[in-house]
């Protein structure tokens, strides 16, 4: 069986869910994930609620990832005038599987102009400010997730975890999602377009 | 307002979500806790998914906790004859105003005699296991948390999330736990009784 690599971009005041609602479902499949913190900088990143991860390598040190990820967070505001990061994102998406993003990650996706004449969503709270970050972008204003070509993006925090578990179903079986899903005792929105947050909004 | 400390205790081999998913919901109420992940030792603790903390202040280090949380994952395993760390929950527990568990968390909790005497509820993957750790409990084999008292334990990994929700809800009010659930866009259930993963296990 192929073990792929998931990339996660770390950055500083990046939202904690975002990165560890996917790791979990991804990463109890130890057999078909191998996960990798990267950052701009080794040594460690602070989360915008606190705790701080370990970075496993940097942006430069790292190999090819299958899967990228990238979270949201209050850091976003800055990383989106990244160059440095944007630029690695155009270099390494060209060779990823999949490129997804959670939250507010799709505004760094979309700077990078990745998402250009793509479909997209992100959290619906922020959802005016993503949305200057890519004007040539179709922002889906209601939706858990949305899929266009290789790029997922989904909307607030935990819809991350919806998305994962959707990419486990994808890449592997629907069933094996079905059982990460029910060994986390976690009630997966299969649904793509199942939304309440954007009428709250 | 009181800012609580929420001490987080790690171990090698916790589960990410365990800990995470919680610390989710009260890290962006940063005006009402405050977060401290602990260990036994200072540097970093790796998940048994593979990204690592790093460690805020170890065991003796750290003053006394307002909330005690302890994740659950295969690391529970070792930490059950962990006799440092029992004794230190014992004793931290007498002045915290809340000890709560996520998942396999309550074995260490109940191998620690905190749950004597008590009710409790734990993953239900690994119910049979957990339940030899604590002879003296009235498990709860259907529930997504179980309060008695102090001491909050929640089922496997995600129903650890609606806890914190309702840990939040109790500690401050039902509608900012309710604005922290949407602005996280994560489906709450408020239910402590729904469990439809009791009957799957």
């Amino acid at each position: 069986m192929t073990k792929r690599s998931i990339g996660v971009v770390l950055f500083d005041q990046f939202e904690l869910l975002d990165v560890f609602g996917p790791l979990e479902m991804f990463g109890v499949l130890r057999k078909s994930f191998e996960i990798h913190l990267l950052a701009e900088r080794s040594g460690t990143v602070a989360s915008a609620q606190g705790p701080r991860s370990v970075v496993d390598q940097t942006f430069d040190d790292a190999g090819s990832m299958d899967l990228l990820l990238v979270p949201g967070g209050r850091g976003t505001r800055n990383e989106v005038d990244n160059e440095y990061l944007l630029g690695w994102l155009r270099s390494r998406s060209e060779v990823a599987e999949i490129v997804a993003s959670v939250c507010t990650g799709s505004a760094v996706l979309a700077a990078a102009g990745l998402l250009d004449g793509r479909r997209a969503t992100s959290n619906k709270m922020s959802f005016e400010w993503v949305m200057t970050q890519g004007p040539e972008v179709t922002w889906v204003p209601e939706a858990r997730w949305v899929v266009d070509g290789k790029f997922y993006t989904s909307g607030g925090v935990a819809a991350g975890i919806d998305m994962a578990l959707s990419i486990v179903a994808g890449l592997l079986d629907e069933e094996v999602a079905v059982g990460v899903s029910e060994g986390t005792e976690y009630d997966w929105h299969r649904d793509p377009s199942w939304d309440p947050f954007a009428k709250i909004a």
